[in-house]
């Protein structure tokens, strides 16, 4: 701290926050021999906060595994979609930690569950007593390559996405592909559009591998059912793993603003809301990607050829291309939304190529509504089977 | 980012969060030659939280310092008590930040008014799209002395007090003690109570200054009606910031749990939140503290003498240092919470002598009914007007 000589009464205060988490690809992860769940914290007891249909099919595998280990487990069962990702529902978790009298550092809260369920844990690990420590454990696809690995937390308020949350990362993660084994097949494509998304913008290495091997990775759920399938899981979890924390890493507390895993999430936020239940959060990330891939390609930045590779991998993926929600004064309003976010600025990524990016501040509502016509015609006619 | 090459796929993500806050000293911040309040942030526009009672009495004046200085102003005036710090409150605040259109990071809010309304401010700052920058304005000597200088958030939640909290401090905050003028005589004693907190676990020099000036500081309200009172007013405010600040600095996330600064918070937050509203924040801590001095008298850690002159400040500064809420069950199960907040062990500050503190662990309830007990004989009788 510093009182400022030149100006009497006045002190800056400095200080650094060291955050360190950890990440880990394990499988299994409930299996008796196995400790990593309890690795962090001590004490012989822990609040667990489960899925209500990951409780279903898991719950009685979870209780004993603590019971093995002889830690006493306190089980609360929540049913999380994105409609329940509110306060409400955290508050109902923050009355549960109390009536267990949670101790502030030494008893982290562990939850297991998709990654609407680990955004509102998250968000009341950090919050209750200004912060209390916590593991993941993601269960789905969307969970595992991307809520489950970021430091955000948050819950929907007043129609907005996320309006509500903070940085607060799982001391660890624990990524179990094994729990896919029983996931919706939609629920798998709606996690393979975040891990495209990073593809797009990033690693077009990874995209080589969802456009060879996506159809298959849905089919067999990442179970490794045939051992190409389980070399294409283990290389394209452990690619948008690392490509993530990559991006993560240097921008923890977004300090900067031009993301380029914000890529898809410019018209998306509000996509999703309004769609609500209908579209999921991978689902209109999609849709806001194919958007923003023809506007690249009108504007040069990637060819016809790359265009149509998209567009193929994203129906192939069984993800929508388009929806009747783009219309011109809803991304009219969503585009305002993100500008505030982005703090007065579009900062839009857009892709250039398959594997790059670029920001741009300059997308008129007339191109959009140009871009959005021609989407239309490239979207599969029958749409899917998902509105 | 380290990959663990011993364990592949394995991730260690470290990251620092740089803080940095200013706290000044500054008298007639809303007068129209004045710039501080503006001085983060860009932009003509700001949104401000107004306390209902500030409002009525400096409304006008803080509207036309926007004016003056060409920055349209939003006033939202929030009623703030401790009965009101709760999450509703902090959700009409969000609300009406969704309604203004805040961009992320240019325009910070503003708070004017107590402690309460700039804990819960602070909290929707750092939760508004996972956190906004934010001014703050304390108007009451709380306010200025404690919960305007730090870092910590929050509002009381399921019965407990500040059960949900961030660690966020105003980028900037500004300590005008004109605004306690017009703050009622028992306000100004509950804001003493903090300041006289610091002056036993640290500062012998400034219990003097309280000793010698507590009275004549309540009578002028720090207004400095008299040359004697301005140096002290003057003085106290200065130690009492500078003294907060360097306990807070090297601590600011609370890693180490034994913390001089929570002096008479470890009975006083069970005491507060089951005395509401009858008991302000500084009168319950005042209470705690009179009970440990009792406790730490009996160990021998201060004199009778010292014991009666703490005793005799708190008296003379007109805060109460008994309540009938200081039962066996309740102080029991006070102390069973903080042990749970102080992550499984007591961690109770004692103060030795006056101006040092130690930590113990061991106080027994045997104890604490032997110190209640003469801590009712040593209260003034008849007992203050605050119940």
């Amino acid at each position: 701290m510093n009182a400022n000589a030149e100006r009497p009464g006045s002190w800056r205060v400095r200080a650094q926050q060291l955050v360190s988490y950890e990440v880990r690809i394990r499988e299994h992860v409930f299996r008796p021999d196995r400790a990593d769940v309890l690795e962090i914290g001590s004490g012989r007891r822990r609040f667990v906060v489960v899925d209500h249909a990951v409780d279903l099919l898991h719950g009685a595998g979870i209780r004993a595994y603590f019971d093995h280990h002889g830690v006493e487990s306190t089980v609360l069962t929540v049913r999380a979609d994105e409609s329940a990702k509110d306060f409400g529902t955290a508050a109902r978790i923050v009355e549960a930690l109390d009536a267990f009298g949670l101790a502030r550092r030494r008893e982290p809260l562990i939850v297991v569950g998709g990654g609407v369920l680990t955004d509102i844990v998250g968000l009341v690990a950090s919050l209750y007593r200004r912060g209390t420590p916590f593991v993941r454990v993601p269960t789905t696809l969307v969970g595992l390559v991307d809520a489950g690995v970021g430091a955000k937390t948050g819950v929907n308020f007043n129609g907005h996405k996320n309006r509500l949350g903070t940085y607060a990362p799982a001391a660890l993660t624990l990524l179990d592909r094994f729990f896919l084994a029983t996931l919706a097949r939609r629920h798998v494509s709606n996690g393979i559009a975040e891990i495209l998304k990073l593809a797009l913008i990033k690693d077009a290495r990874l995209f080589d591998l969802l456009e060879q091997h996506g159809r298959r990775l849905l089919d067999e759920k990442f179970q490794g059912v045939t051992p190409a399938g389980d070399r294409a899981a283990v290389a394209v979890l452990h690619a948008a793993t690392e490509g993530m924390l990559e991006e993560l890493e240097p921008n923890l507390w977004e300090t900067e603003l031009e993301r380029s895993v914000d890529y898809g999430h410019t018209f998306s936020p509000t996509i999703e809301m309004r769609a609500l239940p209908s579209l999921l959060h991978g689902e209109a990330v999609c849709v806001d990607m194919a958007l923003t891939t023809v506007v690249a390609h009108h504007r040069g930045l990637l060819t016809e050829h790359q265009r149509d590779r998209v567009f193929a991998v994203m129906s192939a993926l069984e993800l929508p291309t388009w929806h009747p929600l783009l219309e011109p004064d809803i991304l009219a309003g969503a585009l305002q939304d993100t500008v505030r976010h982005r703090d007065g600025q579009q900062r839009v990524p857009l892709p250039v190529g398959i594997g790059d990016v670029t920001f741009v501040n300059d997308i008129t509502q007339a191109e959009l509504e140009a871009a959005t016509a021609v989407q239309r015609t490239l979207a599969p006619s029958p749409p899917l089977p998902f509105p």
